[in-house]
């Protein structure tokens, strides 16, 4: 079957992709509005863009109401964000963080993480995940008009990595201390516990 | 531990970010060369944009030696490509894909895979793909010096979008049926079998 996507409400097309583009690393993101308020939000459009100078992108989409998620209303604002990565035993507090709250709302406190100060950046970064991206925005590319189905990739330059030591071994990340969790479509994540190796050719 | 990107070798920041943003879904991407040579190669870094118009986005890094990857060089000349998925049973056929190999070589051909021409572009898509993305270029966003380590995102606006029959159920996907498998650091890779939902807020 071919699908010309233009044809399509923007909620079938992007069900097509979170169906088909799996599984997806999660970019849990904190960041601070001007006012001084920390906001936390999960985001799966996320991926690595370059190793020097070290960079990584995500993908906020707009609410359904098509205005601007706080999380990229603050980063333009400040031009500073934390990436936090998620191990599954911080998967019922990242959900906790997903839902659309008031932006006066500090998403740390509704679900019980710690932000601790980064060293580079003015953003304080959860302090139960093992690994984070201190970044400086370099970009935001807007995609789309601005209402429900737009998408703004947010590109960001890494100032400092936090990692903690137990997931640390010998310069490579150990797997099994990080448990991460991809994201599939609806509800669902998956743990990366089932896996193969194939020698590359 | 707090470590500054800067300082590392670009190989050393590389082994942090794939072992630490993970698992990631693989774009399998297939181009053409100005003189008409197909090219297929996998890049796992690759994630959604936006939903309207839909957009997909993925970084092919430079080669060990500073030079640019085929498929970069093709897309830069025609301005299209394919994003295709795979599926658990394809692993073998897209690991042969992913040796460096002369200009002049068919991947197609290496893996024993079909080329089916694509309804909106000139690159064909495998034919064994369950999903396959036809694109034309929208943005290159280049970062980093012209070397290794250097990454060049590579925007594209979906023209026609592939499904087979068999896995299209009522406007989603059938996860069971597409197979999908993650990349994860090193030689390995996950499906997404065991997983998890969890209802949000």
């Amino acid at each position: 079957m071919l699908i010309d996507p233009a044809s399509l409400p923007w909620r079938d097309a992007y069900k097509l992709m979170i169906g088909s583009i799996l599984p997806r690393p999660i970019a849990w993101v904190s960041t601070v509005s001007k006012e001084g308020v920390f906001n936390l939000a999960p985001f799966s459009f996320f991926t690595v863009v370059a190793a020097e100078p070290m960079t990584i992108c995500f993908s906020p989409m707009r609410h359904t109401n098509g205005s601007k998620k706080d999380t990229l209303i603050n980063i333009e604002e400040t031009g500073e964000f934390v990436v936090n990565i998620v191990s599954e035993p911080l998967a019922e507090a990242m959900n906790q963080t997903s839902a659309a709250l008031a932006p006066e709302v500090d998403e740390f406190q509704v679900a019980g993480l710690t932000p601790v100060p980064s060293e580079s950046v003015q953003v304080p970064r959860v302090g139960e995940s093992l690994v984070a991206y201190e970044c400086r925005l370099l970009r935001v590319v807007h995609v789309g008009e601005a209402k429900a189905g737009a998408g703004a990739l947010v590109l960001g330059t890494v100032q400092r990595m936090y990692v903690a030591d137990e997931v640390l071994d010998q310069g490579r990340i150990r797997t099994d201390v990080l448990q991460p969790i991809g994201r599939m479509a609806g509800n669902d994540y998956t743990r990366c516990t089932d896996r193969f190796a194939i020698e590359r050719p």
